[in-house]
């Protein structure tokens, strides 16, 4: 009785179930907020809402954009934590590195509604989705080189696999940074087409993969 | 014991605990940020607090409507999800889709609080409205085709029932666009009236629907 | 295997957990928002921040009232549903209908802050109080009629002395809101003092009930 | 049968369970609202938005600061209920009353923000710091003095050394207060280094820590 109880307070000392309550309250809110960036227009003179709605347009791109790159990342987030069976210290703690792009992410998209063809806005926001990339391939490296917190080890394969996976979005948002300054609506476009990226790599990795093997359940 | 391990691994790759998590996340933020857009009023000269709530009456209004849209909107997504027993790739990527209309909403409730009368406020609440309806519909129509993510088989019969459940909003809401321009307040009141158009026709449903079908569970 | 499938999709027809899940969100976006009707103020000519926050000091004393407000009606919204085995389509539009002047309290909360002694901000105040008492009444009263949604029958008595505990501070708010034009200070110091009152009612409560009847377990 | 469900009931009025979805709810919102105090600058003049943006750094240091504040305070949170396996009326408030200056903390910050070098914000925010350490260590006192409500019994040594690590930053932060007139930059370092003290005090705890002690879990 006594061991047993120890044991159920070991579970929970390392059960991820808070860690997701907590990540999964994040990615609601932020997915949430990001609409109060679309600001009710005041009408001047005889202008209309329709038009006023089409002036602020880059509003809405960036309100979409952000919304699918949030809903990808919290996609992205549940494949990873639905390999891990127990969390430990550093689990916890990349968990919140994680989340502190991701926070940062509205503010990258208020900037991004108000400012879409300024190079500083269009570079933080690459910085911001390369940090949140980063982030999560850091907790798949830890987690993965140790078994025990998985539900089934990840062969070393399939561990490369992801990493290469995380790359191809990263290299693209480098360019649409690097492009932030000439060429600012292709640097946009890159942005809006993240999911789309994401989506081709992990279609290839999962026709590639062995059966039974990590990639073959992705999102 | 690894066996189970991987059981327990795939079980929680499909297991719908984190979509419901997000979306009642998403749902209660919605639920509570309504009455951000009913705004305490600043008064001017000898103007008393009770006019200027008087006023702002239309923010009230929209509030009223849209809690109650998002209310039923829960309450529908709650009946959906609980015949579905495990998710796949798409499902997910589905009901990311539907949270998209429902995150825009506080938008088109803020937009009817300050242009109530205005035919293109109208407009686009009914289109967000829509845009509701249909993507849970496909939810219910990809998930209700596969019954291996269901805990019980839907009859054909239940499926094509509550495709016609949700096909007499959408018409109303389609109505109530068309009539935004000439008759705003006609059209106001139809979105007002929308549960009520929906609690007839569930109670009808129920009603008529064969003992131990889908339809009896209706909220 | 059919059938267990069948009576786990009635159990989470059933299940209390989205309706928790939904409620505590709200709760915990409520209490969170609060804090946002404090605003940062902005200096004018040479005076220091210090007496700048004595100025709104109306804006701390309303974010403590409805804090504690909101926290305790969490903590009676638990007690309640720590009693409720199953919900049915009633409970569950009970309980929104709860959520309503619940989502209203930080508008409410905001009118108090500005207005802190206007007749008409103090009235709709009370108004909300007595509106989650009431419908959390509601739910009481439907629920321990049907001994089949509750884990333990509620007998008649403890039914009633529930009841009568609701009684006392909406007895209190009516009065706050009959005193809100001559007396603001009373009525404000009433809402102020709900919390101990309901601490006082359920205290005597507690100490008067039988071993085993539901208030023993009033939080 | 009748004695199961009767159980069941007062397991769940005194599980942990909505006590940790309310917090994580909290949590998780303050994390979130944290970035709403870093405002989108408007340009004036030839201003760059790198400019612009130089000039409100003082919003991103707020924002950084409080953000690790709340993280630190959830792993705290969590490491704590880890050990408490069922709550009491007294856990459930005192709870409450860890959350409200939990609450407060994102005004703090916006007064940060706004005001970094004033002695009444650095005073104001360490005052929040120490309330948060505080009222946590109210519930680690109350809890380990009674064990019917732990999964283990914790060691009289353990409630001592965990009483000594919330001692050690508690001093820091009235450090910080008492220096924040003389010299602000000083007392918003020790705000910033907060963590990384609570890093320390953790660490030498757990090393000093004997075998299957509470302080080998912390977080």
């Amino acid at each position: 009785m006594d061991d047993d109880l120890r044991r159920e307070h070991i579970e929970r000392q390392n059960d991820p179930i808070r860690v997701l309550a907590l990540s999964d309250g994040v990615f609601a809110i932020i997915l949430t907020l990001l609409v109060l960036e679309i600001r009710v227009p005041e009408l001047s003179g005889d202008q209309g809402l329709g038009d006023a709605l089409r002036e602020i347009r880059p509003s809405f791109v960036a309100f979409l954009i952000s919304f699918v790159v949030v809903a990808n990342a919290w996609a992205r987030h549940r494949d990873l934590f639905a390999l891990i069976r127990r969390t430990d210290r550093v689990v916890i703690w990349l968990n919140i590195l994680y989340m502190l792009p991701l926070a940062l992410l509205p503010f990258g998209s208020s900037l991004l509604a108000r400012y879409d063809h300024d190079a500083v806005a269009l570079e933080l926001y690459g910085l911001i989705l390369i940090a949140i990339a980063l982030t999560r391939l850091a907790i798949w490296a830890y987690v993965t080189a140790r078994p025990d917190l998985l539900y089934v080890p990840v062969e070393p394969r399939s561990r490369w696999n992801r990493a290469a996976i995380v790359t191809i979005p990263t290299v693209a948002f480098a360019v649409a940074i690097a492009l932030a300054d000439k060429a600012p609506t292709v640097s946009l476009a890159i942005y809006a087409l993240t999911p789309l990226i994401y989506f081709v790599a992990i279609t290839v990795a999962r026709n590639k993969a062995a059966p039974g093997s990590a990639e073959q359940n992705l999102t």
